[in-house]
């Protein structure tokens, strides 16, 4: 495996009605907290006012934005900038799913450099030491709240483009599962779309040695799998909710990540039909990973196999043959739990196929495991439709 | 599950030739560097002369604490915690394995205490924050690298004693599987046991639903047990050797343990062992688990049967049989590897046994899974003979 390095300091606090602990953990890092919410679903279900009562107790004063968006804009973004300098913001607290973790991260980069934040998406410019995170969590999905990673989308361009740095790692998360039973059952699936695919962008590399790893994701994949239709059958059943919680977050923690190559080109092109369509990630991730899949497991048959034989419990003796059927039995899951494995059923056509593969790999040829031209992502969306 | 905090903030350096990064990574925390090192070995592979060189290259003073030795004893912390005193030091830099930074956690913790330094553990008093601890890790095994542990024995008193704390986790740990290659055989078998120990006293609880946990201590488990031959038939299979040392890093770094209750019985029963008769740590272990198991084994046999069958493959429908089948598997794995599971091979007769489990309860009942008494210590520790 390659060599590597693992830190990973953020503080997870985990657990039904953890989130009484956010006044105490907030006051840990100053008086000013610049609390960073969505379109509304927090106040709804009685969560913003829980949070807001708890770091009212604690003597905190609480400044407000507003507004994020799913395929957060950097729009936002340069406004809470603006709103951290104004009011000398202490502690930037995300209460949400990873939209809104990825806007407060964004506005942290931002904050510490002298020129537009979007340049260090586009141009990649290096992010310096900012101000704290702290995160309550209300949808298992991206792993933001134990990564340094933010993804954040630019309307007038058209591009969703990421940014990582061990400065944008929150200090703390709260992890309440109470928090992602209310999450409405579709985006509930999407985030575990998202969670799969963290798996799969780390699993299917070409790395074969890193064999703690590989069953380290392959423990997340199976849990996952056995766990979704407990949440569909009762999506308030709390005890899946937890395992789902958790696994979403060692799904992109690192974990399984390290010493392994990795491959990402899935998210690279889901970002670029995200960016021109406004569909959510998980969805876009359940339409192409299992066509990029198809695209690429000549390149790796025995890890298909591995995923077949330890995941799904296919027997065979062919690697590449139990492999394809690991791929269908991906996509008759997808489908069986409700969510689309097509552009169509979205109703994407093949009108902006092209611009999509010239967004996916604007940068390059993108993934690890087969390097993708252009022309490979569009042959993928093409198999897409 | 359980709530739980998971806050590992040590910075993990894994690699092949990472011991290059040591006098850098030292650079970070000060000028003066306090060297803890066991009897010679280090000096023997030439590794403390590498780090000598590269600490030096970046300047250091270097100060030397020699002599840990296997079971390591509090006359030598309360030497090293007088020389941090005498020298200012900086950051203490252990380089070996578990005993030697157990040594430097235990300088770090009694360093900011105002009394003897063994109160901390016998009287559990609070630790408090104190100065920075390195580590060039040689031994795959107690996981001591990567967690806030540290266990000290007082020969005086005959005793072996765990403290606990946020503030001696190490900032960084280098872990290079080359260090490890030249470790003797039998102490990387005793290694070996000893990470399999930690995930047993993880795994073996009454938390059912820790689902995703358990299943990557089963990925522990496996892995060890499918690595150990490599290393046998060539113990400078560097790949077998990275893959061991990860393992012995996941045992005890929290990840399996979270939301668990844990046991941890054994350990305090082997401490009781070894603070009397000086045997290593993993030895002891070895002896000791497969007759606990044997004890508890009716508690949790659904848990049992999960080892068995997912670990060793064992079939069968009877979840008590299934589980005997796989304490007689781990039996014979031990013995087929050469390490004994009975007292009697190491010499040790029933004449201290009422002694030891006196000293084992010392604190009151041991371990979760069944409350242990002196009766039942007892009993198990008869069992080994």
């Amino acid at each position: 495996m390659r060599n590597f390095v693992f830190h990973n300091p953020t503080k997870i606090i985990f657990g039904v009605d953890t989130t009484e602990e956010v006044g105490k953990e907030s006051k840990n890092y100053g008086k000013r907290i610049l609390l960073v919410i969505g379109q509304g679903s927090v106040k709804k279900i009685g969560l913003y006012d829980r949070v807001v009562k708890l770091l009212k107790e604690e003597g905190l004063e609480i400044f407000e934005l507003e507004g994020v968006k799913p395929n957060p804009r950097v729009d936002l973004v340069r406004k809470g900038i603006n709103m951290v300098r104004e009011n000398n913001i202490d502690l930037l607290l995300a209460v949400g799913g990873g939209s809104v973790i990825d806007t407060a991260k964004a506005i942290a980069a931002g904050l510490t450099y002298e020129g537009d934040v979007w340049d260090l998406f586009k141009y990649r410019k290096p992010i310096k030491p900012t101000i704290p995170i702290g995160v309550v969590l209300t949808l298992a999905a991206t792993g933001s709240e134990m990564n340094g990673n933010a993804v954040i989308s630019n309307l007038e361009t058209q591009e969703k483009l990421a940014i990582s740095s061990p400065y944008i790692y929150p200090k703390f998360s709260i992890l309440d599962p109470k928090n992602t039973a209310s999450v409405p059952l579709n985006h509930t699936l999407y985030g575990i779309v998202d969670i799969l695919s963290h798996v799969f962008e780390q699993y299917f590399d070409r790395v074969d040695d890193a064999i703690l790893q590989d069953r380290f994701a392959e423990a997340i994949m199976k849990t996952v799998i056995e766990t979704t239709p407990k949440i569909i059958k009762n999506p308030e059943d709390l005890n899946a909710r937890t395992t789902i919680l958790w696994c979403g977050t060692n799904a992109l923690n690192g974990i399984i990540g390290v010493g392994k190559e990795q491959d990402w080109a899935t998210h690279a092109i889901e970002h670029a039909i995200s960016a021109i369509y406004d569909i959510p990630h998980g969805l876009g991730l359940a339409i192409v990973f299992p066509h990029w899949m198809k695209y690429v497991s000549d390149v790796i048959p025995h890890k298909f196999a591995n995923f077949a034989r330890n995941v799904w419990g296919i027997t065979g003796d062919d690697d590449f043959e139990v492999g394809l059927k690991s791929i269908e039995r991906l996509i008759d899951f997808y489908e069986s739990i409700g969510v689309p494995t097509k552009l169509s059923k979205v109703g994407i056509n093949d009108e902006k196929l092209e611009e999509m593969a010239e967004k996916a790999t604007q940068f390059g040829p993108i993934g690890n495991t087969k390097k993708l031209a252009k022309e490979d992502v569009y042959k993928i969306l093409q198999m897409c439709l």
